[in-house]
């Protein structure tokens, strides 16, 4: 008898692909990927395709979703608002915040999961050292668990899992390298596709956790600020 | 001071437009239609505007999404499985039903909420006298609701809200005609654009919704079968 499948959201992130490679220990893997109008969504969807070749999935699916840019609201689907440079510090939702993003991720997930019976859908969201997104946090994951059991047909059960959820970069990069996890081929940076800004947000929490972790993040930055005492 | 915004989710169908009438008597609507690759989806939203076009709602979102087409399971979104004749009396989950596709509507309804600051995001769904959906029952809604409220920022408060969730079709018509809902205007047929066919699931339900109601379909048909009894 073979595995149970599970549907693994991979953004192509360092995070996506710890979960990546978590999830497909123990499950049969339907890798998607969701282009959403993020400035950097061609550099990702190759760094999706390189993680599920590296993993030997060939189950995929790259679903094209216009909505958030069309409503905007985020610096990172909205060209009229500036990706703003790091603060580890800032308190309260960043402009790069995508409204109610990770829901609208999962329901592709959860629908994909039914069609296919698979068994749960694996999503890279991490709630802790991040960046205070609330679809990020696993209190909105169980609620959207317990939709997706009442929204499916009777009989199913559809699992999220957010196997990295309470972990710190610092955390995550260290499961990484355990994991042997191919981090070359991850994309973070949020605003640039040739090499990595290190000064957006999403740079700097990833350089944080290597600097912290010991470990050289071997993807070309422009510049590599010291971020990790900050 | 302005009256409060809402979101409202309107397919162009009877459900939908009845709901349209009930939510613009108290908010502001913004209006959004999603055309996930329903055979129909070039007469649906054509009957999208027009509705828009009576109610005077200038602020309209239509969203192109594809994953729906592209993960299959569906006769209305698949093309190798048919739209089959209707059985009002067939039990279980029909060939129409669209993997957890609420999910995604709900989704793009409370993201677009989010950034128009609305409180409510109104669906036409219809749990009785319906076809079976797991996404169209009361349950599935309350716990997207808890979601919504659990993945926005901190303060944000949308409910969803289904004014039609609990009518039969007849009372659907019966209460379209006494707020003076334009029918003729709507579209709900599964299959054709120029005519209903009067065959599908869809056609079905309304045609015996307007025949127990005792009130004629101002719309085209090809065939008009008597349900009122069945």
């Amino acid at each position: 008898m073979g595995r149970e499948r599970a549907v693994a959201l991979v953004s192509g992130g360092m995070d996506s692909s710890v979960t990546l490679a978590v999830a497909q220990r123990e499950y049969e893997i339907a890798a998607l990927h969701l282009r959403y109008g993020q400035r950097t969504e061609g550099r990702e969807e190759r760094a999706f395709h390189d993680l599920a070749d590296y993993y030997g999935i060939a189950t995929r699916l790259v679903v094209p979703m216009h909505h958030l840019s069309l409503i905007g609201g985020s610096s990172l689907t909205d060209r009229s608002i500036p990706v703003s440079a790091a603060d580890l510090h800032a308190r309260g939702v960043p402009s790069s915040y995508v409204p109610f993003r990770n829901a609208s991720f999962l329901s592709v997930g959860v629908s994909w999961a039914e069609v296919l019976g698979a068994s749960a859908v694996f999503i890279g969201a991490v709630e802790e050292d991040s960046s205070g997104y609330p679809d990020c946090r696993g209190e909105f994951f169980a609620a959207f668990e317990r939709a997706a059991v009442a929204g499916t047909k009777p009989g199913t059960t559809i699992r999220i899992v957010a196997p990295v959820l309470h972990l710190s970069k610092e955390e995550i990069v260290r499961m990484a390298v355990s994991l042997g996890v191919p981090l070359r081929l991850t994309w973070s940076c949020y605003q640039r596709e040739d090499r990595a800004c290190g000064m957006c947000d999403s740079c700097a929490l990833r350089l944080r956790g290597f600097q912290r972790a010991g470990v050289e993040d071997p993807i070309p930055y422009v510049t590599r600020p010291q971020y990790a005492n900050t």
